[in-house]
């Protein structure tokens, strides 16, 4: 066979949509306890592990899924004071936020191999941007927060609003998150999932929502590089 | 067939060894969140879920776990102030612990109704026995803290000191439990293990430990006693 009757196949470089609570940063917990506490304040005291299990949803799914599973009926007054007690709880605990292991030198690895990559966060952007401030992005890195797409995790605009301003093909692309929500958006968006035990969800749960791979934190991702397409360091 | 050529069966009354954390009272994250803090000010900065996958384990345990995971040697005089930081960091939080749902239900219900029951913590007793006290317990509750034995989960003298306390088979036990070192101490032990969701590890964890039954939190425990041996509420 010569070089010429070779098929032909073209794989483009995969692009890299990642989550950000969790995922790039070690903030779960601190949101899972702001959450606590405003929904005690709003009369709504709910045991730690059922939000847990919804960290990484829309706020506004999150809050449905908890009136469904507490009877409670939330009027949109308690809703709105919810949303902004939670920020004020979270953002008092910000100090105690910091880069997963690994986080800035995945991403720096990325930038410096010119492989695409963005944010994609299900928070605000007023929660979201000191934790991304901690990662030393370049200041044109792509950020889509919640604020900015009709819907949230698990719906799939987050993804597809990062893959459209990236200028990437979603089904070319790796979505990196850490919550079950992460990897049914990206069974929405066409995408491939990459499951983190980072923020606390079992292997097994991400396997079931469809993970391509699963892997401990950003600094195991960064070792494995190269079962997600990317060459890695050598 | 008459009476009398019956095959002679005899199964007594199952008991229940209770770990607390997780399992009777809502306070893993405070114990996570502790942790994180005692050990951010001895120099040991370390990602939450990698404390949270070890909390059930005993303390001492648990640091040789960090140490080596992390590659930290700590010394003896770092590893008592850890436990003092800790347990410190802990009460500080122990307003905002709560009985799990249907704990205080399930307790009773098992008094009313005469099962044998004891509670056996990796805990010592300064940080478990105001966690206790919510649970409004009688006096004379076994109760079987660290201190008392030489090892803790998932070695299962815990477990086996509460059985001989309360004169029970540990065979003839459940261990009910939210970590997967419940469910090792169980099997050591000889005992059932039940797992409970409220602690934040996922079903499949708990599966795969070996429970025999897995609940999201004491009152789902309590809506399905008959499938541990009890006869329920009618």
């Amino acid at each position: 066979m010569t070089t010429d009757s070779r098929p032909h196949v073209d794989v483009p470089q995969p692009a890299f949509l990642f989550d950000l609570d969790g995922t790039l940063v070690d903030s779960v917990y601190q949101h899972v306890t702001a959450w606590q506490e405003a929904l005690a304040e709003c009369g709504v005291p709910l045991s730690v592990w059922r939000i847990h299990r919804r960290i990484g949803m829309s706020g506004g799914l999150f809050l449905n899924a908890l009136q469904r599973e507490t009877g409670h009926e939330l009027d949109t007054e308690t809703l709105e004071r919810l949303f902004s007690l939670h920020a004020e709880h979270y953002l008092r605990r910000i100090g105690g936020v910091v880069p997963l292991p690994g986080a800035t030198e995945l991403l720096s690895y990325l930038q410096d191999h010119e492989v695409p990559f963005a944010i994609a966060t299900s928070g605000s952007r007023v929660t979201a941007s000191p934790a991304i401030e901690l990662l030393d992005l370049p200041p044109d890195t792509v950020v889509v927060t919640r604020d900015l797409v009709e819907r949230a995790k698990p719906d799939p605009h987050l993804f597809l609003a990062a893959a459209s301003l990236l200028k990437v093909d979603p089904r070319q692309s790796f979505v990196v998150g850490d919550s079950v929500w992460d990897l049914l958006a990206a069974q929405r968006a066409g995408s491939m999932g990459v499951g983190l035990l980072s923020g606390g969800y079992g292997r097994a749960e991400l396997q079931a929502a469809g993970a391509y791979r699963v892997y401990a934190d950003p600094a195991d991702m960064l070792d494995h590089l190269e079962e997600v397409g990317v060459r890695p360091a050598t």
